[in-house]
């Protein structure tokens, strides 16, 4: 008996420790789990090179990339947006609310990960560097706008377009690379929105299934 | 006799010279001009506060904002794929090609537009700080990375995703926001793409309606 073949995520077999559970994969599996969806994975060694036809599915070289059946995709963004065409579950389908999600998509991705990104480069990988205080410093401002942006723009929903949507695992992932700081805390309502997002099973589950996936992961990982 | 009431974009009256063509409303004039679709604007004072309610229309208090009717978006990424569902000029109809067209939109602005914004952060905006060299110096490796493997996509290719497309917009007003260096002109084929893709009459035509509705612009703007 033909078995239906399952979309296949790309996800790496190591990381080290601060990038676990950071990992962008994160979203593509949790939005499966979210509709119930199975799926196979490739793991990728992120100390070695990639494969030699990587690059012609995934041309930045990253995870994750994508397949479902003959469909290839890169680009969390795509594959998230790809996956909420499927099921209302994760994208409305009343036009408003569904261009709505799609824009909080793209402002998750565009307008708050951009600055974010900068934290990261100044605390993570430039932390030893003399100059990454005063550049951080620089960048604070604008991160702090967004993030009571975003925070503002929550006021009274749940979830940033109504219902739970792509936009939201879009969003609390992106917070998330400010785990590592106080930044998200100083907006309670933000810092809510972010733990109502992670207590969702679908999360966990995501979550419990990147850690299990590195080679050294304990046999309880999260 | 009543008229159809056409699209509108928000965009400012007046920016600073070093925007001046790089404002994203932009991306958004350029789709509604190669598609010939009429569109309206409406003008705000970048150097006074926005009117009371346009946080509701644009949550990061930014433009362009757009409105179709009774449907409002934000996020030029969203405003271009909506334009993309309407028209087959801008976003091929053929799946593997369309999930492509936009996963490129998406790297355009997730994979492409943070680093750039790094060294524009670096180069413009703390242009006076002791820090930004060294800052910068730390972030062209990355954009040079990034910058080469859109090249190496192109490769044999005039357009990202086969056939031009709002992956193409996004893309070229991406990197132009490096024109005040030479590191596009490093990859004399991605150079050849922007110019290429800034040659469309309608990239022309979005260029000089941006630049005329600047409030000092002269009668002859590009």
């Amino acid at each position: 008996m033909a078995t239906q073949p399952v979309p296949v995520v790309t996800a790496f077999s190591w990381v080290p420790e601060f990038a676990r559970g950071l990992v962008r994969d994160l979203r593509v599996r949790w939005a499966l789990e979210e509709i119930g969806a199975p799926y196979g994975t490739e793991l990728l060694n992120a100390r070695s090179p990639r494969p030699d036809d990587y690059l012609s599915w995934q041309p930045f070289d990253q995870v994750p990339a994508f397949r479902d059946g003959d469909l290839k995709l890169f680009e969390t963004g795509a594959i998230l947006l790809y996956l909420g065409e499927k099921d209302e579950r994760l994208l409305p389908a009343q036009p408003q609310a569904r261009w709505t999600a799609i824009a909080w998509l793209f402002s998750a991705l565009n307008s708050v990960e951009p600055v974010i990104g900068r934290i990261v480069a100044y605390d993570i990988f430039n932390a030893d560097k003399e100059w990454a205080p005063a550049a951080r410093e620089s960048a604070l401002g604008l991160c702090r706008q967004k993030l009571k942006r975003v925070t503002d723009a929550l006021a009274g929903k749940d979830w940033l377009a109504g219902p739970f949507s792509i936009a939201d695992i879009a969003m609390a992932t992106v917070l998330n690379n400010l785990r590592h700081t106080d930044l998200v805390a100083e907006f309670p309502a933000l810092a809510a929105y972010k733990a109502r997002a992670e207590e969702r099973p679908a999360y966990k589950r995501a979550l419990e299934a990147q850690l299990a996936d590195f080679e050294d992961a304990p046999a309880q990982a999260v």
